[in-house]
């Protein structure tokens, strides 16, 4: 159960410690990431730890929920709705320059832990799982807005656009990764958004 | 360098070393899996585990390029060419079998150990990278068959397609194991697949 600090300076040792290990797991991954290595990191105490995480599996979790609420905050504050093609647009243009910015290193902070979890915390893949319905929410709500105003055809299925959308993404992301290189993800993107236009009504610009 | 074992046994004993490596890999990760696990899993000595690699990330090379194999070995065993719509149609259907079979665990050989690899070791990375592009080609030669018969437009890119393609099925793969559903992936292939007729000439049938 994740204990909520009471205080102040709880919360910013708690968070000193979810970010280490944000950090720790980006660069070796959750199973490369020892706990020790975290707490030196992070300059807390194995007791401080246990104040807040029943251990490691519990911390991970912690940084499943701080890469959610980052990836939602930011999009959200950079784009608040996915309800136009001018924002998918744009959307499209950020999630692109976002890795383009990262050398196409490090894939999806979603996507890698999920990549690594799935099959072997059955708790962080349900988190997981949840993350990706989040973040996909705001697209399927977007085209949900956009199909009651006509702007994509009626036959079209939100959920199931995005998603394609966020499979392409992801795929996109991985190959990208893979060859460290801008194409894969480039054509991944580009293919997403001609499934998205084929839903396109003609009557909307 | 990897070296050829030179007799019959020692092919053995190589082969039952990369097998095992492999399975705990797919259990564990890379970083999980200790040598020393794998090597009670096929009992083999650590002396006859240096005959043969110069460690632990030349064994992992050596997973890759099994898998690496055993997907294009199937694959070209099943289905010789990918040069027609009825062959990419049967070929988008054993993918989505052969994963729902598993349950929807694991996800692709390669997909996951690009995944943990790509940003930690280079070698390989730019081999996992070649076992895309081989697994790909086939799928690239296909469309250019098609495209010289008039089957697809002469505007499409046979490179760029089965990119699009590729990562749909990686990002599919990745969603349906993290939901542990077939949804994702069947909506992914779905999409692939559509994207790829909307390149069909009016002619083929």
């Amino acid at each position: 159960m994740l204990k909520e600090p009471a205080t102040k300076r709880g919360k910013a040792t708690r968070d000193r410690l979810v970010a280490a290990a944000d950090a720790m797991i980006a660069e070796r991954g959750v199973e490369g990431a020892s706990l020790d290595q975290i707490l030196a990191s992070a300059d807390v105490s194995k007791s401080q730890l246990y104040h807040y995480f029943d251990g490691k599996d519990e911390l991970v979790r912690a940084v499943i929920a701080r890469r959610r609420a980052e990836i939602i905050g930011r999009q959200t504050s950079l784009l608040p709705e996915l309800d136009s093609w001018d924002a998918i647009e744009t959307w499209l243009k950020i999630v692109y320059e976002g890795h383009e910015s990262h050398g196409f290193r490090g894939g999806c902070p979603i996507g890698s832990l999920a990549n690594e979890l799935a099959d072997k915390d059955d708790r962080a893949r349900l988190d997981l799982a949840e993350g990706f319905e989040a973040w996909q929410g705001l697209l399927v709500d977007g085209l949900k807005k956009m199909r009651a105003r006509g702007e994509i055809k009626r036959s079209a299925d939100p959920y199931e656009l995005a998603t394609a959308v966020f499979a392409a993404m992801q795929g996109g992301l991985l190959l990208a990764k893979t060859r460290r290189e801008p194409e894969p993800l480039r054509i991944a993107l580009d293919a997403a958004r001609a499934h998205l236009r084929s839903y396109k009504t003609v009557r909307t610009k």
